[in-house]
């Protein structure tokens, strides 16, 4: 049985996140990934504040989801405005979600100082926004926007536009910590006073600003609260918002209380570097259940410990969330890990042969020089086979000349040659492109057609470049990651330097290689 | 009036940290602004297992502090040794420290199966180290390690031992959460339990593998804990120590409980930034209070409300800890955030103007080509003299042309040509370097330096890429983001491309302009 409701704001306040900006084409990538995990509700965005929202929701709508209700998301209907003419509310509809959430003031303090409108105008709003929502079919979940602060300072009014939300038929009311300084009593308290009273779905929606989002959200629980607001990996504006990578499994392992299968929770820490690769954020490697480290064992005594009894110093098995435990001080890191891989290529290889130890160095020394073959899976095999002395390289690189021109000359900027040589035989050619890489790239294909017909089947789908060390500045160590797919597969490699250029020709070279190395 | 114990374990558990490696000078530069800031007590090494921590002993010895304790930490007796023969004990007083930490096993599970060792042998290491320790005339700590996990499988023991430490003269008693596993209603009932029976100084050390460190401290000062354990940043081993430059403004600011004097408080962001550089460690930008993001507002409506009132969305005025307001732009930014920066530029311009409306729409169709000037702000300055017809640029680029050959020759693979006008008179130059960009930076300085020698007192200090839409792979847009620093002043610019090249140049011109135009 099923017995807390998860709804994910990732795409909503989660986008608030300072230098997280996401495109369309991420936000349906993040759906994709959410709906499979088995979320309850997905906050997608505000139609009404962002174009960009809009342009999403009508693609998305022709999509079917497994899991997940799609939640637009907009405020209540402005001051003296009759609701039918508000166009945030109105768009709203235009998304075609079953359910709508509609925040609204719960605090008397920002009613007056910041929206400065009536107390009573500003029940009208709320009562008239969901209740115009609700005769037009919708769900409505209510988010009250700094419900706590109001309640400490008027109980009575917060109390009341909850009751409003409540009589207009809300479906759902969320309680919102909005600006995370409220303390783990208070919060229960407060929840609990507010679930005794009303007889729907009472909702937390908790904001880090004090350390205390994911333990607040704990203690709502415990008073009664079903629904859990939040993001992955705790994306949201200033400290940003509830990590909900790490309530969930606080829930589901700690408390009994069950959020999503146990086979799909395996998956969470995948999830969580997924979501930040799409939002380019660095994975927080502290981060409990999912960081690289949350099962790291440094000291002697604590990894000595750990090899007699897990129990020791970990408070749940790392499997259980898809993470893994990392003895930093002994040799045998990582192997347990890299051995389901290593045997993809070779099944007799085991743990604990000079194989095994072989590749863990090579592994080593590439992370040291600031390669990361998480999300690079396909450099990860080549490395395999090269350190087993199973890669064949493909074709073999004679020179290449990379020219960029300022002003462009016919509107092309840059361009390529390339010389290679495939058994003997050479190949000398150009091509220009939209940028360096991009002229590099077609280059090197139309060298290979003539050799190997199949690079005419891939192409390549996503390219990532991040600056490693970004203090040494434009002479930084940068890391490409590139994505290709030949509609049956999709693959990613890596290539790291100095020199963006030369990081991204390793990384094209690798997805070549992988491709052709298939057969 | 001072009602809580500070006790920093930076240097000795926050070292624990995976990627966290202090030299001896570092741990004394750390002891010396922990001493400054005013915490109580500096656990600062384990003399018995790192040599390292013994020549820094050495050393602190002969300096005297102006308001901390320092610490010694190290553990009871092995089993079946008399305390006088132990190694590490004895390490312990070679310190010498006044005060002392010894930790000791509270749960029978780490007795028997870790350990392995009797439970009664166990409560006799904790009574003959702490006695011999008090013989000698130490200030004696006993951190209770496991006590709560301890507690709720064998309350009886657990409480054992701590009345063997009490009874052998211990003069604080601090409560480990050493798993962190802990939820914060179990870590109030506990410690409650423990302050009503004993009448010393009762401590609580928690780590954060639950996401609760923080809250779990405060809980157990509300159950009467005067002791709070944690680290500078949350350093620590797996997913961290709780984090002090949290729980200490939580508590002064939240709850009214005065940790150090208020003006010290105002450098609580400072202290947190130098540990990080000492630690080599990436500050984390979302930390609540000292973060660089703790006090950012981005979408509109958020800094509209700032504008009006601070106390809408911030939990404390952030010079308070020495933090700062940062209203940000962005795709839904308000005319609020813009005028600030807009007056800085020219004081007579208001919020309703024709000009401001100006600058909105120019930032908005930049914005819609990928620009974000957030984090950006030396362009967004540049773009509102452009706007206002303010804008003189200091040289024009006739044309340059980079090259990138592969293999490289002489280890240099990059070279760029360049040239530019000043006032009428070309100069032509080239430079090598590190990859295009590197090339391209020191070509156009070069050429520069002629006509405007202050442009030497500057120097690139980051460099970010980020691919937008990557979905386009090697012709997708990137964005690259430029600091800049003269020594008195650090500044952002921002380039926005299809060719990462034109990209680069784009920001390094707008770094070199906004430096030349401060004139």
């Amino acid at each position: 049985m099923k017995n807390i409701v998860i709804y994910d704001s990732t795409l909503r306040d989660g986008a608030q996140s300072q230098g997280i900006s996401f495109t369309v084409s991420d936000k349906i990538k993040i759906v994709e990934l959410l709906d499979d995990f088995g979320v309850d509700y997905i906050e997608a965005g505000n139609p009404g504040s962002n174009p960009k929202d809009m342009e999403f929701f009508d693609i998305i709508k022709r999509k079917s989801l497994k899991n997940s209700k799609l939640i637009a998301f907009g405020s209540t209907r402005r001051a003296n405005t009759p609701v039918e003419k508000d166009a945030n509310v109105s768009s709203l509809l235009l998304a075609e979600t079953e359910y709508v959430a509609v925040f609204g003031k719960s605090w008397d303090f920002h009613v007056s100082e910041i929206l400065r409108t009536t107390l009573d105008e500003n029940l009208n709003m709320i009562y008239d926004t969901i209740n115009y929502l609700k005769n037009r079919g919708k769900k409505v979940v209510f988010d009250a926007e700094h419900f706590y602060d109001g309640f400490v300072e008027n109980p009575d009014y917060a109390l009341k536009t909850l009751q409003v939300a409540y009589d207009a038929g809300a479906d759902s009311i969320c309680l919102c910590d909005t600006k995370g300084g409220m303390f783990p009593t208070e919060i229960y308290d407060i929840t609990k006073k507010v679930v005794d009273k009303f007889d729907c779905e009472i909702g937390i929606h908790a904001h880090n600003d004090n350390g205390m989002a994911v333990a607040n959200s704990i203690m709502a629980v415990e008073a009664g609260a079903i629904q859990v607001q939040g993001t992955i990996n705790g994306y949201g504006e200033r400290c940003g918002n509830a990590n909900l990578c790490t309530i969930l499994p606080n829930l589901q392992f700690k408390k009994g209380i069950k959020c999503v299968e146990d086979d799909k929770m395996r998956e969470l820490t995948v999830l969580s570097r997924r979501v930040s690769e799409i939002a380019n954020a660095a994975p927080d490697e502290r981060a409990p259940y999912v960081g690289r480290n949350a099962f790291a064992h440094k000291a002697g005594m604590h990894s000595d410990a750990v090899c007699k009894n897990t129990r020791s110093y970990e408070i749940i098995d790392p499997e259980l969330v898809g993470n893994e435990r990392v003895l930093l001080l002994s040799e045998v890191a990582g192997r347990s890990a890299l051995i389901g891989i290593v045997n993809e290529v070779d099944p007799t290889i085991d743990r604990d042969s000079d194989k095994t130890k072989e590749i863990l160095d090579k592994l080593k020394e590439m992370e040291s020089k600031g390669y990361k073959y998480e999300g690079a899976e396909g450099s990860l095999k080549l490395l395999i086979l090269k350190t087993l002395g199973l890669y064949k390289p493909s074709f073999r690189l004679i020179e290449f000349k990379v020219i960029v021109n300022e002003p462009s000359v016919d509107d092309v900027n840059s361009s390529a040659l390339i010389k290679i040589e495939v058994d003997g035989q050479e190949e000398i050619t150009a091509a220009e492109g939209d940028g360096p890489v991009n002229a590099l790239d077609k280059a090197v294909r139309k060298a290979l057609e003539r050799f190997y017909p199949e690079v005419k089947e891939m192409k390549l789908t996503d390219y990532k470049v991040r600056v490693l060390d970004s203090n040494s500045a434009t002479a930084a160590k940068v890391r490409v990651i590139i994505e290709s797919s030949d509609g049956n597969e999709v693959w990613s490699t890596i290539g790291v330097s100095t020199d963006i250029i030369d990081a991204s020709w390793i990384a094209l070279v690798d997805s070549i290689e992988y491709k052709l190395n298939k057969k």
